[in-house]
């Protein structure tokens, strides 16, 4: 067990009370970033399913959406105090714009329980409208918080 | 959408039949990351808490727990063949001995069940043992298949 006492060692080192949940900032970006990462993958799988360009198998989709939908609720504590002032596609915006970034973020988990249901019937076209509206509210919220 | 349609047209574009769910083994790298990072994050706040270096909250514990338990199935389909070629932590021989690593991933997986069970309980010993126990599946499996 030692060497997972150093790591948590170094992580009990700089944390702050205020942000105890990550040692410091860049911890903090690399898990939002991770959380998107998982999130990105699953749902690229049900969207090219959706779009006929690999084979959709039901049991799969379900198991992805169940992941995007997890991984969707993760991110959002970690925009938090400091984490703006590193680099990040994350735009200035989302901590002069608070209300509105959170509403999207609700915005797009909701949607991807809108995609799990859908996932759960087993019928394509549900599927294909419901990550539709799940990338939309993604792209939403590209648009005005992430940087090209 | 077109945004997206382009980041799942350059997914597709690279995709195999063999290994669809990743675009190439960088993408699956990057994924495998992804889940430890969110797992170690998590697991290290549980951890802390049940050595009393954090205060302890059985709601943020119970939280946590879930989120190690559900992050703790993801990283393994990015183990394939391929990423083994790529620079990263993952020891060589975790693709010449297989069994052993699914085997130590499986006994790994199980002690989250038992350590969300833990937490469910509220009670802080409980939650000790289970996360001591957790993170020794962890070290065991970093000990044979991790770089320093």
């Amino acid at each position: 067990m030692k060497k997972s006492l150093v790591i948590c060692a170094l992580f009990l080192a700089a944390a702050t009370p205020a942000h105890a949940q990550f040692s410091k900032p860049e911890r903090a970006v690399e898990y939002r970033q991770a959380a998107f990462t998982i999130l990105n993958n699953q749902l690229g799988r049900i969207f090219l399913a959706a779009q006929g360009k690999i084979p959709y198998d039901k049991d799969a989709a379900l198991r992805s959406a169940e992941i995007v939908e997890f991984t969707a609720k993760l991110p959002w504590e970690a925009f938090g105090p400091g984490t703006d002032l590193l680099e990040s596609k994350a735009k200035p915006s989302i901590w002069t714009e608070q209300a509105r970034f959170k509403q999207l973020a609700t915005e797009m988990q909701a949607e991807t329980v809108k995609l799990t249901a859908a996932a759960k019937t087993g019928n394509l076209d549900n599927v294909r409208n419901a990550v539709r509206a799940t990338v939309k509210t993604c792209d939403t919220c590209h648009d005005d918080y992430r940087s090209k």
